[in-house]
C-alpha cells in the first residue's frame, strides 16, 4: 500500500504552520522511502514523523530554487553524523547536484556514505527502478527547468485458491503455507504443484508529484495510467489574475480544469502561497477546485498523511491524519 | 539596555526542542540588530519572535560548518520575498562568502537588496561600527578557522541635574525639557546653558559571543572589560574526555574554569550535544559550571531572551524568558 506524508506545504517561504516543499513516500510498513523536495528545515519536520534517514532511498528533486531544495545540505550532513553507511541516490536537475558539491567542499562537510547522482532529465520516459519504486520524470513549464515524479509501485501477492484447495482435497495446516510460499509439496506419493492452489494478484499503484509549473497539460500523457497527481495550486485564479504570468505557477481552477479533462480519479493541491496564513483563508482554493473537478480532491496540508488503498477494481484514495508528535 | 535571544542552541544536528546555532542580539526598543550564527531553520525561529529580517544590520558567521551557517541562504532569499531594500552586511569566513555566491548563481536567486561582504578576519582587534554596534572579532581554535564577536554598544543618555536647576532657579515645565534636549534658553534676558543643567551618561555593555572552540583562553584579552561571555559547551568534561579531543569542542568545567580565572561576572553556555535531549538530562553541565564557576552562569535554551540591565557601577545580567508565539 502506498502512503506518503506531506513535510511542507507553502511556496517559497515558510510560514509558522507550514513548512516549504517536501513530500515522503513509502510502500505501508517497509523500510525505504523516497524523500521528493527538500525545502530548508525538511530535517526539522521528519523529526516530528517515522521516516527515518537511514533507510532512505533517494532524494529526487523538482528543481533548483530554494524552496524545494536548501533543506538538503543539512539533510545529507545529519545523516552522516547519525552514521548512516549506505550509499543514496539524489535525483536533481545538475545544477543542484552542482551546488551539492561546491556546499561539500566549501563548508567541510564529510559524509560518511556515498552520494550516488542521477540527472533529472535521463529518467525523462526512461524509468529506473529503485528498491520496487519505478521513477521516471516528465517535464514542466517554469522559471526554471521544473519537473515531475512519476512513481510507480508493484505489490505482488500470492494468495490461496481456497476453491482449488478444497477440491483437491489438500490437507489444511502446514501444506497449505508451504503452496502459498511457492513449494511444491509431496504427500502420500501425490506432488501438489504450488501454482495450481495459488493466485497471483498484483496492486498498482501510481502516484505523480510535480514540481513548480503553470501548464499542467503538459502531464497529459503520462497521467493516463495515475491513481493520484500532486500538484502545485499557488493561488485562486482570481488571484493569479492580479499577480501575472511571471512567476509561471498554477491556479486550483487550472489544476482542476486539467484533472477533469483527463479524468483523473485523484488530485492533491498543495505548494500555497503565504498570503493563504490559515485554514479558513485557504477554503476559496478547494471550493474553486471543486467547482471546475468531480473527482476526490484535497488541500494537502502539513504532517497530513495518504494511503492509497485497493477497492476492487480501482484504486481508491483515503485520506489519515497523523497527529504532530 | 543590550538584549539577545536564543534561536538555537543544539550542536552539530538539530533536535524536537532545540536548533542549531543563532543567536539575535539589539539594543531595546530599538530596530537595528545583529543575527549571530545562522544554522538551517533560523528563518523559521524568527517567525515565532518580533526580529525583523527588514531591521537587520548584519549577519555575522562564526565559521563555516553547516549548523552554523545552512540558514542563510533561505534567510536571505526570504528577507528579498519580503521587498527587503536596505544592504545587508555579512561578516563571516572567506569560505562563507564563496559559498553564498555560489549558492546565489546555481540556485536562481535574485535579491532585491544589496550583500557588503567583511571578511571576519578584518575584524580582528581592528572594530567596525555598524548602526552602533562596535564588533570586533577575535580567533578560536576549532576544525576550520573559527571566531568570537565582541560587541559593545555604548547608550548615551542626558539627565537633568535637578540640584543645578533648582539652585539657578530655573523655571520648570518646557524650558526644563528644552535644556535637556541640548538647547540653550533665554528668559527675561537671561541665558540658561543645557551644558550647566545636564549630566551625561553613558552606560557601555559589551556581550561576546564565541563560535566552536576548544581553547577558551584564547579570550583572555579579549574578555578584560567584557559583562558576559556566551561560549559553547558541548558537553560534560567526562563526555569530552570519553569522544576526545577531534571534535574540538569545550566542557563545561573548561568555559567555567576560564572564567573564574579571568573573573568573567557574566557566563551563558550554549551549542549542547543532542544526547541532552531533556532540561533534566542538561542539569550535569549546569552543576560541573558551578562547581568550578563563582560567577552568574546560565543554560542557554531556544527562544530565551537575556536582558543586561545596569545596577549602579556594574552591569548585571537578568534573564527573562519569551513566551514561544
Amino acid at each position: 500500500m502506498l502512503h506518503w506524508q506531506f513535510l511542507g506545504t507553502s511556496a517559497g517561504i515558510p510560514t509558522k504552520k507550514r513548512n516549504v516543499s517536501a513530500l515522503a513516500l513509502g510502500q505501508y510498513q517497509r523500510k525505504p522511502w523516497l524523500l521528493i523536495d527538500c525545502g530548508e528545515a525538511t530535517q526539522h519536520q521528519l523529526l516530528h514523523t517515522d521516516w527515518s534517514m537511514h533507510h532512505l532511498s533517494a532524494i529526487c528533486i523538482t528543481h533548483v530554487h530554494g524552496d524545494h531544495c536548501y533543506g538538503l545540505p543539512g539533510a545529507i550532513a545529519s545523516a552522516s553524523m547519525h552514521k548512516r553507511t549506505a550509499p543514496l541516490t539524489i535525483i536533481a536537475p545538475d545544477a543542484v547536484w552542482q551546488w551539492l558539491q561546491q556546499t561539500i567542499a566549501l563548508t567541510d562537510m564529510h559524509l560518511t556514505y556515498e552520494l550516488q547522482f542521477i540527472h533529472v532529465e535521463q529518467l525523462l520516459h526512461a524509468p529506473i527502478t529503485l528498491d520496487g519504486f519505478v521513477i521516471e520524470t516528465h517535464a514542466l513549464n517554469h522559471r526554471v527547468p521544473s519537473h515531475a515524479f512519476k512513481i510507480t509501485y508493484t505489490e505482488s501477492k500470492r494468495q490461496l485458491n481456497l476453491a482449488a484447495l478444497e477440491h483437491a482435497q489438500v490437507p489444511k495446516g502446514k501444506t497449505w503455507g508451504l503452496l502459498q510460499q511457492g513449494q511444491d509439496v509431496e504427500i502420500n506419493g501425490h506432488t501438489y504443484d504450488s501454482d495450481d492452489f495459488v493466485i497471483q494478484q498484483q496492486h498498482r499503484a501510481c502516484v505523480i508529484v510535480a514540481g513548480d509549473n503553470d501548464t499542467p497539460e503538459l502531464l497529459q500523457d503520462a497521467c493516463v495510467d495515475v491513481d493520484v497527481l500532486i500538484h502545485e495550486a499557488t493561488y485562486t485564479q482570481e488571484v493569479a489574475d492580479k499577480v501575472g504570468s511571471f512567476p509561471m505557477h498554477s491556479s486550483a481552477k487550472q489544476v482542476a480544469t486539467f484533472a477533469q479533462n483527463t479524468g483523473l480519479p485523484n488530485l492533491i493541491l498543495t505548494h500555497f502561497s503565504s498570503r493563504y496564513a490559515t485554514k479558513t483563508l485557504l477554503q476559496p482554493l478547494l471550493q474553486e477546485a471543486q467547482q471546475f473537478y468531480e473527482g476526490q480532491v484535497f488541500l494537502a496540508d502539513d504532517f497530513q498523511v495518504y494511503h492509497l488503498l485497493k477497492n476492487g477494481e480501482s484504486n481508491r484514495l483515503s485520506l489519515f491524519l497523523q497527529s504532530h508528535s
